[in-house]
């Protein structure tokens, strides 16, 4: 994939640094994004003033290197005598002495680095009489909010993938016997978060996905949009799924949220419901490049607000009504640029973004609606074709 | 879980230094295990000279951390007027301040920090007249590697649902069929490393565990070490299957491998297979407090040199025979302290240690039988109970 590093040289212009460099392993989403390569030990990928990248590894690791990584030269760290450094000077200083040849080797004499870039790297660099700034923005952050058509189609892979998992779900819950005290029963078994977590995980994978959490949430539960949710599923009450997977090949996540009642949740929950919908339609009625998130934002909380739910912009205290922002962008990682939310600055095309406004409250359980949309220049592109409906 | 951080409170005194700070999200280890806390953002936990652990965290991570977290204190961002902050100098400067702040709060003026320590937060902690020095050692992983009987249960329940997974994956194996051209096939498909290895996530996702990868190689994709295997299995072959699991829950990791064939793999095939368990059993014999991994690794490479084949110890350039090291620590990484290698130090009650020789050659394939053990003043405990056999 070609990808676009033209404010990161502007930034290294501006700085009159002679080079950009991450020090990370590949769980690092900058480093993966900028190297094109995905290795699980850290690595260095060196981004020249002239846009060249540049990657020192491992000799485990250059083999697959040089035929994967998207970079304009690789080196293993045996041409800079790395054994004999680590010999003579220990694992630590070696280590920093072997990328300090590396970036000799590239005429670097001072560098940006990105804030979480290692302190033990940075002071061993600056003992090398190297120059280690701090690039305190985010500029990469910012380049891989503007998704290539190449990414939007994987996220919409991955997308894919979670709506076949929710499809599972819903026809679980769909297909549950209700038992007299309003458990929700399969079989003799009782259904519960942790089943259909279960399924939803096991869609994923056969789907060539993965997960660290998904949220199944009913009653109370769904009232707290961090809770994952836990026991026994239940007639009459909301039950919110939230679904973020992540292509195990691509690195690609989707992100997707629905919610569910067997029997009747009451009228409270239904208008509830409906409002979180009209919001959900007007916010992303405001979606277009050149709007800003904080403008999308508004959009949700004037819809919910006038129906009479708090939000956090009319009581930033409020526990209760819609408690959280509106979206956050969604790529190499789950919550990336751009925001959706009061501070949440232009939106671009290309820039993939969750909508998901929703009203919370205990008495009464969550609603979340959630879509997963990329931005362009008259509206958006909707990545997400899961039916909406309580 | 009680954490023993003696040696890191003689480092503080030192250095001469007043704490030692994480700034890092639970996805590192150190930051995990030392606040006994989980979140996917970053906070940051401090050690204090006198043994205490602070824990300085967002408000949406507050409530949990309280109930959650072994600290002595835990405090809110919002207690160091952090949105005043952020607003006043952005996001960057706003959240050094926060944590400066924190730590004049617990009168703190010196600070060491991990390696991988933010260079974004000690730069800027710097600017703010705090002494930022980095500790090159690895004191706490170093303190990590001797697990408690708490840990060690942990990871031999990992290590339990490691055992059922393989048995799906040998059991596949077993009841496949065999087609005149050799190929393995369950009704009219062919069994493929990829089936085998959705098997095994699914038995792993049902025992509550994760993994990122897993290695079902057969023949040639088998004698390298990294491959981690694709495309059809054969009878005939070797098939190294390794499994590295993760409880969602705890953490811990498992770890195991298996060789594995159907039909007749050759009499060559089956000697290698012969001096692999008697390398494993000589490694597993040195094995006792005070003996260096390097012994251990040397005992293993003793047999598999006397059979004849190459080790890395024989000829550092080889590209057959044994060619990685004997093994590794396992905990919250998978790969962790103590080394069971050339370099590898003392052995250490406590210390949880893979035993995993292997012989590898294009031309016959790769052979690797891999336990889990824990290391004990005069011997080992296996935390392995898969039969070994080919």
């Amino acid at each position: 994939m070609e990808i676009d590093l033209t404010p990161l040289l502007a930034t290294l212009e501006e700085e009159g640094v002679d080079g950009y460099l991450i020090d990370d392993d590949a769980s690092d989403s900058d480093q993966r994004y900028v190297s094109g390569f995905t290795a699980p030990d850290a690595y260095q990928t060196l981004v020249t003033a002239d846009g060249d990248v540049h990657l020192l590894v491992s000799g485990l690791e250059y083999g697959r290197a040089t035929k994967e990584a998207e970079a304009d030269s690789v080196t293993r760290r045996a041409a800079y005598d790395y054994q004999e450094l680590l010999a003579e000077y220990g694992s630590y200083e070696g280590t920093v002495r072997t990328i300090a040849t590396f970036l000799a080797d590239h005429d670097v004499d001072s560098i940006a680095v990105p804030r979480n870039f290692p302190t033990g790297t940075a002071d061993g660099l600056r003992e090398q009489d190297l120059e280690v700034t701090v690039e305190s923005e985010g500029v990469v952050e910012g380049i891989r909010a503007r998704k290539t058509p190449w990414e939007t189609n994987q996220i919409r892979a991955t997308q894919e993938a979670n709506e076949a998992a929710m499809a599972v779900a819903e026809e679980l819950i769909a297909t549950a016997e209700i038992e007299d005290d309003g458990t929700l029963v399969h079989g003799d078994e009782p259904l519960t978060s942790e089943d259909v977590t279960e399924e939803i995980e096991i869609t994923l994978l056969r789907h060539g996905c993965a997960l660290d959490e998904t949220i199944v949430a009913c009653g109370p539960d769904g009232a707290d949009p961090h809770n994952r949710g836990s026991g026994t599923l239940e007639a009459d009450e909301l039950i919110v799924i939230d679904i973020f997977p992540r292509d195990k090949e691509t690195g690609y996540f989707g992100d997707m949220t629905r919610t569910f009642a067997r029997g009747d949740p009451g009228e409270e929950a239904r208008r509830r419901y409906e409002v979180t919908e009209e919001a959900f339609e007007a916010a992303l009625e405001t979606v277009e490049a050149g709007v800003t998130g904080s403008d999308v934002h508004d959009a949700a909380c004037d819809v919910i607000e006038e129906a009479g739910y708090d939000t956090l912009r009319s009581d930033p205290e409020a526990e209760t009504g819609f408690i959280h922002s509106t979206g956050h962008g969604v790529g190499l990682d789950i919550h990336e640029q751009p925001s959706v939310a009061p501070t949440g600055g232009e939106l671009e095309p290309g820039h993939v973004i969750t909508i998901e406004p929703g009203i919370y409250d205990p008495e009464v359980g969550g609603v979340r609606i959630e879509d997963l949309v990329v931005v362009t220049e008259d509206g958006y592109e909707n990545l997400t074709e899961y039916p909406i409906e309580l």
